[in-house]
C-alpha cells in the first residue's frame, strides 16, 4: 500500500479569547488536516497544530514520501530525520511545543495507521495492541477568559459548537466565574475531574479559584492547576502548600526539571509536566532529578501514537503516571487521542482536551460526544472519523482570510494590552 | 478474528552435548509449538521453550482464550495475569529464564501477530513499524562440548541439520578446539562476530580461548564471552583486565546488578546481560547502578515482540545497547527473532542464536538460511514460515519417547560426572 499523494490543508478554527501564561488565544486556532492518499484508494487522515513552518515542511516532505509503503514507518521517520534533522529544532518556551520533526512524523504516522486500520477493517486502537478500556476519561479544562466564544466575526450559532459554549460567552476572571464555568462544562459533559489553566492571573486569584472549585465540587472531583512554568520556585512552594490535599496534581508550576525536582521535595502534591520533560531525550534527567510524577503525553509532540505507547511503557516502568496534554483541536485529533487513550495499559488520570472550547468541526456528523466525562472509541475502521469536505473548505477559506501564520498569544494580548509582554517567570 | 482453538504441541529437538555454567545440554531440547486457530481459517504459529509447567499452563489457559479477538492483546495479557499472576514467578538462577507469565504471553502474542500479518498479507515486521533493515545480523555462538551432535539415538544424517554439524561432531574443550569450531561455523554461515558460552571450564581456559580467537580472527571480528554469572567479582576483574581491547562485550560474568555495576567501574569492557536485568521491573535499578551497557532481549522472556520493541526504545532512551539472547530453538522462533531484529530502530550488535546447533526443524523447506552472518526477513505474510506437520509429529513422538519434562542441565551433567553440582559462584 503505497503513498501516491498527500494533501495538506491549513484551516483556521474559531477559538475563544482564552488566557494563558503566553498571552491570549487568537480568534482562530490554526490546524493542518493531512490526507495520505494510497494506491489502493484508501485515504488516511490526521490533524496537527498549524503554522507556516510546519505546513511548508509538510509540502517539502511530500515528494520524498510519495511511493513509500505506509507500513514502513521506521523508514519514513528516517526520511524525515534526513530531510529536516540538521535544522535547529527546539521546543521553545511557550506552553505549546514547537519542534518540527515530531509534528511531521506524527502527522504522517497517524494518517498511515488510519490507512492500515481501514485496510484491515479495524480501529486504530487494535493496531496498538487493542483496548485496555472501551471509553476514555477526559477532564474539564477551565480557562480564564475574556468575553466571547471564538471567531473574529462573532459567534456563529449555526456552527458545530457544543451547546454550553453557545449558551455562555461571558468572561471568567474571578474564582466565582471559574466555578460557574466549571459547573456549565461539567453539566454538559459530565467531567469527573477538573483542570484550570493557570499562569494567567495573579497566583492569589488562581489559588483561590482552586479553593473555590474544591468548595463547590467537594473532595471527590480531582483538581489540577497548570501555571505553565511561569511561577518562581518560591511562589510555587508558597501556593503549593496552600493547595496540598486539594490538588490531584500540580502541572508545570515552575520551569525546567531542576526546579521541578526541587519543588517536589518541598510540596506534597504530585507534579505533572508537558513542559519540562517533553521528549525521550529528556527522560534520563527527569528520572535523575525526580522532576515529576506524571508525564503528560501528546502524540503530536512525542512523535505519534506508537511513540506514545512507548512513553506509556516507560512511565509504567519507572513508576511515573501518564496522562495527556491537549491544545485547541478538532475531531480528528480527538479520535486519535481516544484510540491512544483506549490502548495505553497504564492510565490513572483523565486526559486533557480543549475540545469543548472549539466552535468548529471538520469531521462528518459534528463533534464526537463526551458523556459522563468519557469518550467512546469511534466505531468504524481506522480512526473512525470521516472528513466533512464542506467544513474543510469553509475552514480553509477562513484560514486564507484571517491572515494568521502561526500561533502567537503575545501578539494577541498586545492588541488588548499594548504594554503586556511574555515573561519566562512572572510571579 | 476470534480464537476458536489453540493447539499446543510439545516437541523434543536433537541438541548436542553443549556445556554451560548450569551443566550439560540434554540430548534433546524441549520446545512447544503453539497454533492459534481463528474463525476465519487463519492459523498463527509460535514457538517457546518447553516444560511441563508451561505446557500445562498453556492448556489451562486455552478455555479462557477461546472466543477472544486476536487483536485484543492487552486484554489477553490481563487474562493471563488474572489466571497466573498470583503464583510465584521467578526467573531462577539458571542461564535461561523460568518465568511463566512472559512465556505464556509471548506464545500467544507471536501467534496472534502471525494471524494479523496473514490477514493483512503482510510480514510481522510491518506490524512493528516496518523494517529498519532488510537482513538481520547474527553472531556465531561457540560452546565447549563433548563429542556428539545431538539426539540419544546418535546423529541422523537425514535430519535437517546444517552441513557443518553433520561434518563435525568432535569435542571442543580447549582453546584450539574452540578456534576450530569457530572456523567451521564461520565458514558455513559467514558470521562476522563470535560469542563463546563460558562459565563451563576454568577461567584460564576460557580467557585463553578468547585470546586464541582474537589471534585467529584478528581485530575486525568482535568477540564476546558469557560466563553466565558464575564468576566472582575478583575473577571477573582479573580476567576482564586480560581481555580489555579484545572483547566487544563481557556478558554476565558476575551475578546481579550490584556486582555488574561494581565490575563496570573496574574493567574497561562494555557489559551485557540477559541474567541481571531481565524484566521491565529490573530496569530502574539497572539505570541506578549502571549495571550494564547492553541489554540482551529475548521476546520469549520479555513478553513478546511489542514488549521487545518497547525495551528497544528504553535502551535507546537511556543510552543502552540492545541485542538478543537465544536458547536452543527452531525456525519459528528464528523467524520471530528475525522480524523483531529487522524492526528495532536501535541495534548495534549482531544477535545470538543457537540455530546452527539444532539438528531438527519444524518448518517447511528446512532451516532458514544464514548467509554472510545475516538472515533475511522471511518472505510471505505473518512470520513467513509454515509448519511441517510430518516433522511436528516426528518431534512430538520423540518428545513422548525421550521422557524429558523440563530442562535440567545439572541432571544431565551428573550422568557424566556424578560429583558435579551447580554452584551460584564457581570460580
Ligand atoms: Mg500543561
Ligand atoms: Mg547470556
Amino acid at each position: 500500500m503505497k503513498i501516491t499523494d498527500i494533501y495538506n490543508t491549513q484551516i483556521a478554527v474559531g477559538d475563544p479569547p482564552l488566557l494563558n501564561a503566553a498571552g491570549l488565544h487568537a480568534p482562530y486556532a490554526l490546524r493542518i488536516i493531512v490526507e495520505v492518499i494510497t494506491d489502493v484508494g484508501i485515504i488516511g487522515l490526521s490533524e496537527i497544530p498549524g503554522s507556516e513552518k510546519i505546513y511548508n515542511s509538510l509540502e517539502e516532505l511530500k515528494p520524498h514520501l510519495i511511493g513509500q509503503d505506509i507500513f514502513q514507518l521506521h523508514t519514513i521517520k528516517n526520511l524525515i530525520q534526513d530531510e529536516f534533522g540538521k535544522q535547529e529544532d527546539q521546543r521553545g518556551v511557550a506552553p505549546w511545543d514547537q519542534r518540527l520533526l515530531v509534528h511531521l512524523f506524527s502527522a504522517i504516522e497517524v494518517a498511515c495507521l488510519d490507512c492500515i486500520g481501514k485496510k484491515l477493517d479495524r480501529p486504530v486502537v487494535d493496531l496498538l495492541g487493542g483496548r485496555s478500556r472501551d471509553k476514555v476519561p477526559f477532564s474539564a479544562y477551565l480557562f480564564y477568559k475574556y468575553e466571547g466564544a471564538g471567531g473574529e466575526l462573532g459567534f456563529d450559532m449555526d456552527s458545530n459548537a457544543f451547546g454550553w459554549l453557545k449558551a455562555r460567552q461571558e468572561e471568567a476572571l474571578s474564582p466565582d466565574q471559574i466555578v460557574s464555568q466549571a459547573k456549565a462544562m461539567c453539566e454538559e459533559f459530565g467531567f469527573q475531574s477538573i483542570k484550570l489553566k493557570g499562569g494567567a492571573l495573579h497566583p492569589d486569584i488562581e489559588c483561590n479559584s482552586m479553593l473555590a472549585l474544591r468548595e463547590a465540587f467537594g473532595p471527590d472531583v480531582p483538581l489540577r492547576l497548570d501555571p505553565n512554568a511561569i511561577w518562581s520556585l518560591e511562589t510555587a512552594i508558597k501556593y503549593g502548600k496552600k493547595m496540598e490535599g486539594i490538588l490531584e496534581y500540580y502541572e508545570d508550576p515552575v520551569r525546567g526539571q531542576k526546579k521541578m525536582g526541587a519543588l517536589s521535595k518541598e510540596v506534597n502534591i504530585p507534579l505533572a509536566t508537558n513542559m519540562c520533560t517533553t521528549s525521550f531525550e529528556d527522560i534520563p534527567s527527569s528520572i535523575q532529578f525526580g522532576s515529576e510524577h506524571i508525564i503528560l503525553s501528546d502524540h503530536h509532540f512525542w512523535g505519534g501514537l506508537r511513540a506514545s505507547m512507548e512513553l506509556n511503557k516507560i512511565c509504567q516502568t519507572f513508576g511515573r503516571g501518564f496522562s495527556m496534554h491537549s491544545n485547541s483541536h478538532l475531531g480528528i485529533s480527538m479520535a486519535a487521542m481516544t484510540h491512544l487513550g483506549a490502548a495505553v495499559p497504564h492510565l490513572d488520570y483523565a486526559l486533557d482536551t480543549h475540545y469543548p472550547w472549539q466552535v468548529d468541526e471538520v469531521i462528518k456528523g459534528g463533534k464526537l460526544q463526551i458523556e459522563e466525562g468519557f469518550v467512546e472509541v469511534p466505531k468504524g475502521p481506522g480512526l473512525g472519523v470521516e472528513l466533512d469536505r464542506e467544513q474543510l473548505q469553509k475552514l480553509h477559506t477562513r484560514f486564507l482570510e484571517c491572515g494568521l501564520k502561526e500561533r502567537n498569544d503575545e501578539v494577541e494580548m498586545k492588541k488588548v494590552n499594548p504594554d503586556w509582554k511574555f515573561d519566562l517567570q512572572r510571579w
